[in-house]
């Protein structure tokens, strides 16, 4: 099984990236295709000892982050994360991943994969860490504006993930609202809470924004607008508050002292925060396994998100989340039946 | 100046509503009018040594937390923060603070004070500590589903809450979105932002999650759900990340021993992050001064909820923003003309 890498893509590319791939094969002998300028990549590969088990595939165009990603993706047939999308079509590699634009990869995937049948709409999971382990939060910004059913989808599709990739037996499923009560919310909440709760799911109910980093649930769901300022929210208040931190205690010799005592453990927080810890996000609702790395990855992003896209080739996770589907729309056929 | 204190609204009411009062009274001579229940609160002030300012207004009833609060006001005319209204719309008093249900306190001044004439609704604002000092975030929950142009009319306000209050000449408004270009976000924000564009006001144009906690503007402006959303994210992250401190800290003895050395600096930070020192949120667009408090507010919160609502009614609050939607009308009226 092989995994179709754009070696183009993301603020470090290409070295971070093929050095990614090389440290997986290295250790684990994971076919890779490093997607791009065949002669760039091949001098990244010069400075490495070789490994069996990575290729090149050749691609000369690139899509840069600034450009319409639709429009980038139609006209750059050649562009190496079209390429890369092009390689899972033919069955040639059997999962896609890139640091690259993330607009541009959900369009190279949803034009060159398409959708799996009974999805509207693809959406984006981000596994954020949060205070009791993980929590599979989508969509973080692939639709803004959603109706219920696409809330519905996102649920089924980032339970099976939770279930399926972190390994947890019945994930339980919030609705990120403004209150807990099935009354409160806007139009598309208040939608979708119903389609939740008779989905056969294991619905928690509604969840606030302060239940999110807590981890009372496996996934929570909401629209891509909200998600994505959740996420960046919570991104942000991190990074100001270990600055605070940082500022307060350089403000006496004593507090300076603690820490000093304190770092190894402010580190650990640190790590345990670390987006590249975590594999990249999926695609989920994408016919194929695709998954975007933050653009700033490093070799350890990197490598951590080819290992999720394995697992999620290893597991079937597009074909469970085809079936789950044909089971919902059976449920709803015999509901509309009765 | 009289400010009327629903005394019965709040976790901790009524002894530590009616000691926020007291001690504004005893410090500074404000006088506040005591709403509630008569004889509980001649109780908790006979606890007291008496202060002149203080008077009380007898309210047999009370709206509790899980009314629906728009039925609640229209049929309870004798709760204690319909009372307070009622002392606001009759002149008797020229500021209304309540730490009860923030609906019904909503309701209530919608229903007796009106909305300030443009104002199609009315906007919760919250100030929020943020890393470069606050943030003015509104709407925090009172309109779920907005049009862009109410999203204009909580740039109006908040601007001038930012002016007139936090003492800022001009201050930055940022619209919440989940990218820095125009081009970016969903109906509403796509529709708002031409609007902040040609508005007058300081606009500094489209901010991400990342951005409000970092304090990049003085007025980050969205709709009720994602500024709940946002908000209740930012508390719940901010207690997650102190209790994954405090666990990595008590990992080891050195770190136990820094953490010890750093107490007060993390006490500090706690202090700034505690929204009992901002004041209470503001109900802005309501015909009147009107400032709801978290409901766990103790006496220090309430002091200064009081001290806010003072300020609001000093600076001519209300007037400014009537008179500049006033002007507001007049800009979009000559645009139409041209």
């Amino acid at each position: 099984m092989k995994i179709a890498l754009d070696a183009m893509g993301g603020d470090h590319a290409p070295r971070e990236i093929v050095r990614g791939a090389w440290n997986l094969c290295r250790e684990t002998g994971q076919k890779v295709i490093l997607v791009g300028d065949q002669e760039i990549i091949n001098k990244e590969l010069e400075l490495l000892e070789s490994c069996q088990g990575l290729e090149v595939a050749h691609a000369p165009e690139v899509i840069s982050m600034d450009e319409a990603p639709a429009t980038a993706v139609r006209r750059k047939k050649n562009a190496s994360i079209v390429i890369a999308a092009e390689l899972v079509r033919s069955g040639e590699a059997s999962a896609l991943v890139s640091a690259g634009s993330t607009g541009a990869t959900m369009a190279a995937a949803l034009l060159r994969l398409g959708r799996i049948k009974g999805i509207d709409r693809p959406a984006i999971a981000s596994v954020l860490p949060v205070e009791q382990g993980t929590t599979v939060l989508l969509d973080v910004g692939a639709n803004v504006d959603c109706k219920p059913k696409n809330l519905l989808q996102f649920a089924i599709m980032g339970s099976l993930y939770a279930h399926k990739i972190l390994g947890l037996p019945t994930p339980k499923v919030g609705l990120i609202n403004i209150g807990e009560e099935s009354s409160k919310g806007n139009e598309l909440t208040l939608g979708a809470y119903p389609l939740l709760s008779n989905s056969g799911l294991n619905f928690y109910g509604n969840i606030e924004g302060r239940d999110v980093f807590h981890g009372s649930v496996d996934v929570a769901v909401c629209d891509g607008f909200v998600g994505n300022v959740v996420l960046k929210t919570g991104e942000g208040l991190a990074a100001a508050l270990m600055n605070m931190i940082k500022k307060e205690l350089q403000q006496s010799g004593l507090a300076r002292l603690g820490a000093v005592l304190s770092l190894p453990a402010l580190k650990n927080l640190k790590r345990r925060l670390d987006y590249s810890e975590y594999g990249g996000a999926p695609l989920l609702g994408v016919n194929g396994v695709a998954i975007v790395c933050h653009g700033s990855s490093k070799e350890h992003a990197i490598k951590n998100a080819l290992i999720r896209a394995k697992e999620s080739v290893d597991t079937g996770l597009i074909n469970a989340i085809s079936a789950s589907l044909v089971g919902q729309a059976r449920e709803v056929d015999i509901a509309n039946e009765c």
